[in-house]
C-alpha cells in the first residue's frame, strides 16, 4: 500500500461506516472484469437491502459477458452522489474514463490488491483474499447478517471470475466456504458455471485451436509465446469478449514458466501479457516496456510488429533466465 | 437401483459397519479416474487411523497422472481379505480386470452412481453427491470425527475431478463446504489443481489444437464432431494419460447440444464419446451401438474407421433430433 494518508478500515468497520453514509456511485477499473463488475453489482444490492440509495457508474468497456449482472444497478445520468466508493481498484489512474471525474473525492476503496495506492480516504484492504467479491460478502455479513439472492449471485460471479472458477493458487479454504453461502443464499452457480467457464464462441475456438497448434516454446521449454495478429482474429471472427483469460492457455503447457500472449492493435501495436510461476517476476518483464502489473500476471503496451515484439519479449526474457538462473522446471509426475 | 438384494447403509451407518470389520480390500473401476482412485486412498488412510488394517487393490490401468496419491496404499501380493470394498463402482462388470475374482462376494459397495446395480451385500449410495470422494468424506468423519492430512488430499483429488475443479452442473453447496474442509484438513490443493486442471502435456496442447481447429459442426452448430485418428495421436505423441477430460471439448462450443469426440483405437475400430445437455440422452445414443451410459455422458465401441463411425453417429443423431424436436439452442447474452 502506498504512502498515502488513508484511513484503513476493517470489514466490520466498514459496514458500520456505510450504515452512516446514503447516496451511494459505485466506481470500477478498465476493461473491467467479472470481479469488479460483480463487486459492484452486490455491494450496490445489499447497500438497497438496507434502505440505502446506491447505483454502479456504468464502465464504458463492460463486455456483454457481464452486462446482465450490472445493469439493473446502473446510475441514471445526472445521479448526484453524496459518497463515492471504488472497488477492486487499485489506483486512481485505472479508473474507467467516465470515473476520473471522481478520482480526487473516492470517499471508501474495497479492494484485494496489495499495491492498492491508498488513494480512498477509507481503505478496506484484504490482500490475502482471493477476490474483492470475497471481501464485499464479508461487509454485507457484517451489514446485515444476510446476502440476499440478488447479492449473491454477482459476487460468485465475482468470486469465481476471480479464481477460475476455484482453480487458482489463490484460492483458500475460505474461498469454497463464501462459494458454498453464496450457492446457498440462492447464486445460480449451474448457470454462471455454464456461461463463463463451459461456453466459447465459435470464433473463440477456432482462436485457441490456432493459439494451441501454433505456441512456441524456447529456453527448452521453459517460455511459451502465442501471436495474435488481427489477420488471425479477423479470420476466426472474434471480439474482445471473445478473449477473456486467453493469457493463461501458454502456461498449461508442462514445464513453461513463463507464458506470453501478444495481441496486435488495431494501430499495428502490440499489446503483451506475460503469466508467470513463482521465480519468475512478470511485473519486472513489463516493466522493461513501460508496463506493470503483479509478480505472476503483468502486461505491456510495445509499438512494433507482432513478430518484432515477441522477439524482444523472449530476448528479455533470456536475459532475466541467465541472471537469475532460476531452477529448470521439474518434470511432473 | 438394480432389483438386486442389498442393504441400504447411510454414511453414519457404514462407519459403524466398518469398526466391526477388518482386513479390508478396496476395489475400483476400470480406466479408474480421480474419483475412483482418490475415494480409494482416502477411505484406506481413514480405516488405517482407526488401527485397521486396509489395502487399495492395484489397479493396472493407473495413469501416471493418480498413481501418486493410491501408490502408498496398494495390497501386497496375497494378501487375503476378510472384507472387500468398492468405491465409484455401479456394476461388477465395470471391475478392474484384476478385481474380477471378488466381482461375486463385495461386501460393501460406496457409491454416489443412480444406476448402481445392488451388487453388494451392503451398499452406501447417496445418488446426490457430486463425486463418491464427497460420501467417503461423510463416512470418516462419522467413523472418527475427522480427517488426516493424508485422507485429504486423495479425498480432494476426487472430488475435484469428478467437479471438474467445481465448474460442473453437479456441483452443490456441499461439494464446496466438502473442498474448504478437506483444504484445512491439509490437502494441497494448489498443487493438485496445478497438476490435474492447469497442465497439459506438449503432445496434449497439440492434440487440443487439432480438435480445436478441425471441429466439425453440424444441424446449425447443434452437434459438434471431433476426430482423433492414431495418425493424428501419434504425431502428436499423446499416450492415454494424456486424453483426460478430452470428450468435455466439443461442448465447450456456444450452441453445442451434442459432443462427440471419436477415437481410432489400435485395432482400427473406434471409441466414440458423447456428451449432451440437458434434452437430449446421450446414454440412448450409444445405446444404438451396443453402448452406454448416463443421460449426459456415454459411449460406445463401433467397428468402422473413424470417418464412418463419425458419419453414422452423426446420422443417428439427425434421427433423435427429428423425432423429439428438442429446442432449438438459446444465444447467450
Amino acid at each position: 500500500m502506498g504512502t498515502n494518508k488513508t484511513t484503513r478500515l476493517s470489514a466490520r468497520e466498514t459496514a458500520d461506516w456505510l450504515r452512516e453514509r446514503d447516496d451511494f456511485l459505485i466506481l470500477t477499473h478498465r476493461r473491467p472484469d467479472g470481479d469488479a463488475l460483480g463487486s459492484a453489482a452486490g455491494l450496490t444490492n445489499g447497500l438497497r437491502g438496507i434502505g440505502k440509495t446506491a447505483y454502479v457508474l456504468e464502465n464504458p468497456e463492460t463486455t456483454p459477458r457481464y452486462q446482465a449482472y450490472v445493469s439493473p444497478y446502473l446510475a441514471p445520468p445526472g445521479f448526484a452522489p453524496q459518497t463515492t466508493l471504488s472497488v477492486d481498484t487499485a489506483d486512481t489512474r485505472i479508473l474507467a474514463a467516465n470515473a476520473c471525474q471522481y478520482a480526487q473525492r473516492v470517499d471508501l476503496s474495497i479492494d484485494h490488491h496489495a499495491s492498492n495506492t491508498g488513494y480512498a480516504k477509507f481503505t478496506c484492504l484484504e490482500p490475502a483474499l482471493s477476490s474483492c467479491g470475497e471481501l464485499v460478502y464479508d461487509i454485507l455479513i457484517a451489514l446485515s447478517g444476510e446476502i440476499s439472492a440478488g447479492a449473491a449471485e454477482p459476487l460468485y460471479v465475482a468470486l469465481s471470475t476471480d479464481t477460475g472458477c476455484f482453480q487458482y493458487a489463490n484460492v483458500t479454504a475460505n474461498s469454497l466456504q463464501v462459494g458454498a453461502a453464496l450457492i446457498e443464499a440462492g447464486a445460480d452457480h449451474r448457470a454462471v458455471n455454464k456461461k463463463l467457464f463451459r461456453t466459447k464462441s465459435r470464433g473463440r475456438m477456432a482462436l485457441d485451436g490456432a493459439l494451441y497448434t501454433d505456441l512456441r516454446y524456447d529456453y527448452d521449454g521453459r517460455a511459451a509465446t502465442g501471436v495474435l495478429t488481427l489477420e488471425l482474429m479477423e479470420r476466426c471472427g472474434v471480439t474482445e469478449d471473445d478473449l477473456d483469460d486467453i493469457a493463461a492457455i501458454p502456461n498449461l503447457a508442462e514445464g513453461v514458466q513463463v507464458g506470453i500472449v501478444v495481441r496486435e492493435l488495431e494501430d499495428g501495436s502490440c499489446k503483451a501479457s506475460v503469466r508467470t510461476s513463482p521465480g519468475v517476476d512478470a511485473g519486472e518483464i513489463c516493466g522493461k516496456f513501460g508496463g506493470g502489473g503483479h509478480s505472476m500476471a503483468a502486461g505491456c503496451l510495445v509499438g512494433m510488429s507482432p513478430e518484432d515484439t515477441a522477439a524482444a519479449l523472449i530476448k528479455t526474457l533470456g536475459e532475466l533466465f541467465k541472471k537469475s538462473s532460476p531452477k529448470p522446471p521439474q518434470k511432473l509426475q
